[in-house]
């Protein structure tokens, strides 16, 4: 069995962002010398999101305003009385999700037609840390 | 270590659909060998998912119905203005899940008393595939 | 490659609560002996979650009062029509998760600075079931 543990460091311009990871999930998954196995990707942090979906940036333009939607933004969440302004953004990541599981099949990423690995900011501006981690042989 | 990859081929006759597919990813499990692992399945299309809940009819109205209200089919979203009309569906997948990871104890799906694995289909009518990717020993 | 597989038994005195579980994961954890690995932890009943987000109490009563705006109790379910009154309870455990996959790095739970796993419980008042399975080396 061999397993591999990686990081990635992003930090946002804006307070939300969605960011396409795929390409540096694929790199790492092919450094591991994984052929068969899992790799698990996820937000070490709680106001962000992994998530597979289409790279359509008009898409993108979509979730984000669905979710203010659903998880607005405002003064009166309990959360703020602790002094934090952010309580929209811990549940707008839970509709968005914390991780995905990728499966690894010849040395890949086992993807459909239109899967992309995405990070989601809904606290940025930031340094916040992806975690990724190959298991298989 | 074993590993086993396989797929499902759905094409579902409603735009909107929710499938058991439970007894198909049992069959793979059985098949691979593995005693004790893990079974990851995911749609592999990005308006559709795979999720984990009743086998009850009126409970799958429930759902569709809920997702509706949710994040409903409409003209103005962004995603449009590519000529594609179905981004309700990348969202409507987005809250039920892409994929699921269920435990293998004793050779079998390691489930409570209710749990059934599910396709919720939300652009139907074409073929669509599911991955089933078992590792374990 | 090393398993284990255990399993809490919640009850939970009101009919909706939060529970905070990452103490008896991680000494699940410990005990399986895997270093290197992931853990699966699942709600196995259909009207509850396992989720990660923050410990904080206001953002609990944030989660609940969001929950019931989002999926709120109410008569007319067609899930109700087989005697059943909980319908709002298995969409509001869609909306938080039914399980969370969690890097084991150095023998412990790889987290960022805030993750901790929690059971959702919306259909309470009853004895259930969180499944946790470790597999690694």
């Amino acid at each position: 069995m061999k397993t591999k543990t990686d990081y990635l460091y992003i930090t946002t311009k804006s307070n939300r962002e969605i960011v396409n990871i795929t390409d540096e999930v694929r790199e790492i998954v092919k450094k591991s010398g994984v052929k068969e196995g899992l790799v698990l990707v996820n937000a070490m942090h709680i106001t962000a999101s992994v998530f597979i979906n289409d790279e359509e940036p008009g898409l993108k333009q979509d979730f984000l305003k669905w979710l203010e939607e659903l998880a607005p933004e405002k003064p009166d969440y309990k959360h703020h009385q602790t002094g934090e302004n952010n309580a929209d953004a811990h549940l707008k990541r839970t509709i968005m999700g914390r991780e995905v599981v990728v499966a690894i099949t010849n040395g890949d990423l086992d993807f459909g037609p239109w899967e992309q690995i995405f990070y989601g900011e809904f606290d940025g501006q930031r340094k916040k840390r992806v975690l990724v981690k190959v298991i298989g042989e």
